[in-house]
């Protein structure tokens, strides 16, 4: 194999994030606090290694193979994450290597558990940092599941490469292009989420921070209470709208800025998802009136936030559903492995996945019936191919298998059945909170024993890499020839 | 639709249930308990019905199309159920009638749990019954599983219809000959059984109903204590050899009485089964000896029993593994899932689907590597067709979002997230205790409230159907035309 290019392109990307630590140097400069000195080494560091990485490697040919392409994927996921933590590890917070690793792999992946516990008290340049991570992950997670999954067949995604590129309006025909627009529209979403947050009452640089990490569906907060922390309504209805937003397909939004909205709204994917979110808000609504957890329009809006939270990979909180009762603990679980929609920053197995798996399921069940019936299955309008089925099975099968072995594991390590449940489901899927009051919203990771908190950082990247990209990298067959 | 053929069944079987009764009639009437007098009079009504409707419906066509085959294989089960409760509900126990369903729907899909708490004072004739049902529910998984569901295209059955009619030395041209043929099995591994039990010191009857539910890996026990009433190690070795046989494709003991064990050992989904026992059994006797639960020759047997009762389907008890920390019962919740071989008496996903499944990944795993690779998959040495991996893959996704949605509607009818998820596994793989101390093999379900008793119900017979039998039934269209 030629590692030029892989390490060329990790070279560029290393030195990009060197350079991007400068901005919580400037924070913390301006609040006067001593971190500053520690971003500003981290970026030296940093950035001096991208460098020499990207111009050890020139001369590499342009062009990848497949294998290459995988190779390179999940080693930009892991040195990023492991330079991420640097500023994490040198900081004032005394954060052990576990700790920072555990951090930045829960902001790059965009999941937002926490090991932290004094946000409050933290500097403005930690805490931007944390939101940064989110935000270029976030980024990241676009750009991948558009540009690169679908090249690489994962998990049913070759679908969505016919979609983006095939179109016949054929709005971008080059996969560069599609790039920059995401990256813009990503932009967009996230000052607008930054004004908005302003303007409902948040100081300007929480508001900054949590748009950055509202977008990147991503979770992580300047305050321990996360927006619970913020009592005005209007902030969490924001948060609501654009954790929705960012669990979007992106691509849409390309169409919809030019001026056509219908895409947007006929799209089945946004549809049942939009439709799983109401039904889910208002049973946990409900539940909360029921229950006597809430009444009125708390209790609408702490369901609906939550609910939006958690099927958005998210993992913001405003209220601590584990007190909801054994219903709320288990809906809540499945919305974990639910996600959003695919080509958005949001995790899981994705809607379009359940859609694929049901119109099989659907023809299954009639050509038991009627073994003689030919049917077409479609989605979204067009043909859905068996290969599509048989990859989107397989992904959803390893998904889980990966869930149990990972909750098998963390109760090895010391957890108990619910916390080992729920923290292997919020890791693989990259939600955030788990599940029982200790790991739950008003819980914390942070006194999990070390071996723990390596099985959930594991975890994070193995289920944000879509498992299978992990799993293609295992086959001894892979390195083979 | 004709229902004279699926009615004239069902009545001829419905007669030989209540013929059965005369069974535990007898055994109270030796004993000089009044229950006698129950059975016999649930024996009148039983066989008075079911001889009723099949003089009724005389003159149906002979031959059954595939939606009858299915309607007539789910109404045998739920009618069979109904009249085999009916002297549990009369008898002097004085069970709800919730609380016969549930322990008849407990016996005749051989799950296993139990409602009654008071075993050992009970008379000889219900624990008779019980024994019994499992029994006759045993018989009618193996004859279902190599009759009817391979011609229904179950789950990936198809693949053992060729197996079973097909083999080049064509041991049984008929199924009604492969029928007969599984009784003389079943009846001689039964009468194995209880010789076996009554040389290690089990009194006759004891013996005798064991054997029963041993075989049919049923787990119904004429104490509270399970075989944990016996202390004898030899007693609950030969409950491990015989569960595991019960377990094993009984298709494969025809060639063995013939003289070639050949098949049976060389049998790829024999291999792997026992593979798993070896090494669950192992894992949970360091398990034992690590934590200080047991040592020696205790730890190696409360392991190696307790894995066999679970993964067959079983359910007997020695020991309470709920007490041996969260990875024990975290690997007992996946054991429940995974089950015994096909065409067993046993439940759960069974060991053939994980093979198929496995091969499916594998294959896949190449596409995406080495697009342009061809690759035929094989089982136990011939071609597997794509149309079984469909099967099986739906019948998994089928499986477990069966079992979601149980664990939730439990969760829903009181019980605590851990007891849910036990409860929902427990039944839906027929296996029998739950996972908790409240629920485990120490627990009992007799404090459950309604709903949670006929949810687990729902789901014993849901699972035992293979639930695809079900969800055919729930649609629509096997109605209409």
């Amino acid at each position: 194999m030629d590692f030029r290019t892989i390490s060329s392109v990790i070279g560029a990307l290393v030195g990009a994030l060197g350079l991007a630590m400068l901005l919580p140097a400037l924070a913390d400069l301006v609040a006067g606090h001593e971190d500053w000195l520690v971003f500003v080494s981290a970026s030296l560091i940093t950035t001096i290694f991208g460098a020499g990485l990207w111009a050890a490697s020139a001369g590499g040919k342009s062009d990848l193979n497949l294998r290459q392409a995988f190779l390179m994927t999940v080693l930009i996921w892991v040195v990023l994450t492991m330079f991420g933590a640097l500023p994490l590890y040198m900081s004032g917070l005394g954060l052990s290597v576990t700790d920072a690793m555990f951090e930045a792999m829960s902001g790059i992946t965009t999941t937002g558990a926490t090991v932290i516990t004094t946000l409050d008290e933290s500097p403005p340049g930690i805490l931007l940092w944390r939101g940064l991570l989110q935000w270029f992950g976030g980024l990241g997670v676009v750009v991948m599941a558009i540009a690169v999954l679908p090249m690489l067949r994962i998990g049913g995604m070759q679908m969505f490469k016919a979609e983006a590129f095939e179109t016949p309006d054929k709005i971008f025909p080059a996969a560069a292009q599609i790039a920059s627009a995401m990256i813009i529209v990503y932009c967009v979403l996230t000052f607008a989420c930054a004004v908005a947050y302003w303007v409902a009452g948040m100081g300007a640089f929480d508001a900054i921070v949590h748009a950055l990490s509202t977008v990147a569906t991503g979770g992580f907060s300047t305050r321990d209470a996360s927006l619970g922390a913020f009592d005005q309504p209007a902030i969490h209805y924001i948060a609501v709208v654009f954790m929705i937003l960012g669990a979007l397909p992106f691509v849409l939004y390309v169409g919809a800025v030019r001026g056509s909205f219908k895409p947007l709204f006929r799209d089945s994917q946004v549809r049942v998802y939009l439709f799983i979110i109401a039904a889910a808000a208002l049973t946990m609504a409900l539940i909360q009136i029921v229950g006597d957890v809430a009444q009125g329009e708390t209790a609408f809006r702490q369901g609906l936030f939550t609910v939006v939270s958690i099927i958005s990979g998210s993992g913001f909180g405003i209220a601590d559903f584990s007190n909801w009762g054994p219903l709320a603990v288990a809906i809540f679980f499945v919305l974990m492995f639910i996600g959003g929609c695919t080509g958005s920053t949001s995790c899981g197995i994705k809607i379009f996945r359940f859609q694929v798996l049901a119109r099989d399921l659907y023809q299954h069940i009639r050509q038991i019936v009627f073994p003689s019936m030919v049917y077409v299955k479609r989605y979204n309008g067009r043909p859905l191919p068996d290969s599509v089925s048989t990859s989107v099975q397989s992904f959803v099968f390893v998904f889980f298998s990966s869930f149990l072995i990972l909750a098998v594991l963390l109760s090895f390590s010391g957890l108990e059945p619910i916390d080992a449940l729920g923290a292997a489901a919020t890791s693989i899927s990259n939600v955030g909170p788990g599940l029982s009051p200790e790991l739950g919203p008003a819980g914390s990771f942070a006194n999990l024993n070390d071996a723990s908190k390596w099985l959930m950082t594991i975890g994070m990247l193995v289920g944000r890499l879509e498992v299978m990209m992990i799993l293609v990298l295992l086959t001894p067959r892979f390195w083979r020839a």
